[in-house]
């Protein structure tokens, strides 16, 4: 089948935006920066060009939108985000939204009307921010903003709701129901891990968004002069830190050759107080990142955690005086009637596929709640992203848009009420 | 035996000099302070009234002299430290000091003239110290002040000689040769550990001055998105680095109960870069403190951290980047005949005591290299040192000056040449 998107446009568009950074620490254009919305200004030039209508929608999401032949069908949307995190990227969330840009491009010069409305996102200020909430736009338009949220306060004194507003959003219209005129939902990212690119194969169809939880474990014990304190009688929290360490390296090994899907554990934090080579630790303080796309899976995971904080602890000495969880998102699904689509989409063009769950968080898991959602992962240098040196090829970046150019024009065609 | 040592006296110049601290953060008198130079004016005056002839050596030592019959014979010299730590406690050190003048005080009201000549001495700056070197003034009078030592610079850029100059010292004339002249060093100090009081003891003999070795390992690995790279194929070197501080544990535990003598080791610092919480480390470091007082020991403990470490870094497949002395200080034994003397004395006098190596450094372990040296540990409360906390009895303060005391007078009667 001959290619339908522009690759070279493609590619283009997406090193033009990448040039929007901070010059000093490239590539970075945080959300509500004024680099920001020089992308968006970027943005909104190339979706009009493009022949989309843009509007900022109430919750700040930046939508370009091609009208079907039954404007009052629910709209076919594809997007990503064009925020980055500091010291980022110039292909995570980017990437996404020129892919939606390239394929209403390709509508329009192929001549084809669809028979739904087509909306290309770039969802608000997906990436962790200053306000400390990420996937902003996305939450907003599913009714997952609260009062409480939009009063966040950045280190400037700004609330979320003014900055909202700024960018062009009306946070008091944003409708605390979720928008229900969704009626399928892509986005295209790079994989962020190194498994395409390791076995080969051009495209993710992804299963599932893992849940993420972030779990806090502290433990307290005498600090002591590391001269004249014996070992024996020793409490020192540091050795019930290290071993937990260990135990959450050991068991999400076992939990990932476990057969339940995606699940992976890390120690990111680690902390001994007061930090000083001649004091024994008083306090000792670990953070574990947690993903699992199966949600028993990973409560089982916290009852185990807690059962071996405690031992650990006890054999140490030591009192675990607090195990708290700083965040707890659930896992969300991948719609299985979409997946497909993209499946077949891919086969239709003779890439390679496979099925393949998320570890990273992304806009889908909050439209999830309200429309059938996908994603498609393309692959990406070594794994690499949140750095300078994430990559993707044109090549790969053009497959990706093609599958969802695919995907989308089946869904259209075969679904009346989508 | 009546008690030669007014201990109400001895106890209230020690709450006197604790009295002289930064009024914020008690107790902090830090050596080349202005409030350090306040209380070294407090004890060159308590000297006097002692009868003690004042000057301060070429080093920065504060002594109180004291002539015997024979001049010309070697000294017997008692004291310690008045510099603390930050935020330290009142008898680090000071109780050493105090209980020298009140020895010299004792001799004075008993009419006693000693064979030889008795220096109190208040060495300068044992503690670590914003030019980065400890034990500076036993340093100093053992040849150990070396002309880089003497170019160290503290963050103001004053050097290490001026400011030794600047306390009454006279580095131009630092002798790069020992000081001859002692026959014998006694120290009094606190235990700084659990052990006498948790034993019900009065008094420790000490057998030796650990040595102190200080190690860093590090290892790298590779970074990484805690939720997209699986757990197979990772390299964390957190792992490798939780591993070291389990292990070293567990050893030193053994190495401890192996018989010989004092054995400790400590991690009091972990790092791990770049330390977020969905990010897999791409280093850790941690800081090893390891004490033995046999130096034949410490050599096989870093041995096999050697060994392990590799195989830590093995297992986790990662790099052990580093394994580096940041330093090494051997251990200093306490001279036997002392020791005996100071058993005998603590027996003539009811004394409960044991022999003990002490796990911190002391003055006297440099002074041990060009004199008899040997120290009487006194019990504290908890174990606690370097801390406002900090405490021992006015009882025990007395009990060990008066084994020193005791120590003193058996040492000037039979040696001659001591």
């Amino acid at each position: 089948m001959p290619a339908r998107i522009d690759a070279d446009q493609l590619w283009g568009d997406l090193m033009a935006l990448g040039t929007l950074t901070e010059p000093n620490r490239p590539y970075t254009r945080r959300a509500f920066s004024p680099l920001f919305d020089e992308g968006r200004a970027w943005l909104t030039q190339r979706m009009r060009d493009t022949g989309l209508a843009t509007h900022v929608d109430a919750a700040g999401n930046l939508i370009g939108r091609r009208s079907g032949k039954h404007p009052a069908r629910p709209a076919i949307i594809v997007g990503s985000h064009s925020d980055s995190v500091p010291s980022g990227g110039r292909f995570d969330g980017m990437a996404g939204v020129v892919a939606g840009i390239a394929i209403a491009r390709a509508l329009g010069e192929l001549g084809i009307e669809l028979e739904h409305p087509l909306e290309v996102i770039d969802f608000l200020a997906e990436e962790p921010n200053e306000f400390g909430l990420s996937c902003i736009g996305s939450r907003g338009i599913t009714g997952g903003l609260t009062a409480e949220h939009l009063n966040l306060e950045n280190p400037k004194g700004e609330t979320l709701g003014a900055a909202v507003a700024r960018v062009g959003g009306d946070p008091a219209q944003l409708p605390m129901m979720p928008r229900r005129d969704i009626g399928a939902a892509f986005e295209l990212h790079i994989e962020q891990g190194p498994v395409l690119e390791r076995e080969g194969i051009d495209i993710g169809v992804v299963t599932a968004i893992a849940g993420v939880t972030r779990l806090e474990i502290e433990f307290q014990g005498r600090a002591g002069h590391a001269g004249t304190t014996p070992m024996q009688g020793r409490r020192d929290p540091l050795v019930a830190a290290a071993r937990m360490v260990s135990w959450v390296q050991e068991t999400a090994l076992e939990l990932a050759a476990a057969e339940r899907g995606h699940f992976v554990a890390t120690v990111g934090i680690i902390e001994a107080l007061p930090g000083a080579s001649n004091v024994i630790p008083r306090s000792a303080r670990i953070v574990i990142d947690a993903r699992s796309e199966d949600r028993r899976l990973m409560e089982e995971f916290r009852e185990m955690l807690d059962v071996r904080s405690r031992s650990a602890a006890e054999a140490a000495n030591v009192e675990r005086s607090r195990l708290a969880c700083l965040s707890d998102n659930r896992p969300a699904a991948c719609d299985a009637h979409l997946q497909a689509v993209l499946h077949q989409s891919a086969n239709t063009l003779e890439f390679s596929s496979k099925f393949m769950a998320s570890g990273a968080g992304h806009d889908m898991a909050f439209i999830s709640q309200v429309a059938p959602a996908a994603m498609v992962f393309i692959p990406c240098k070594d794994g690499l992203s949140h750095a300078p040196e994430e990559w993707a090829s044109a090549g790969a970046l053009a497959a990706g848009a093609e599958v969802l150019f695919e995907a989308i024009l089946e869904v259209d065609r075969t679904t009346t009420n989508p």
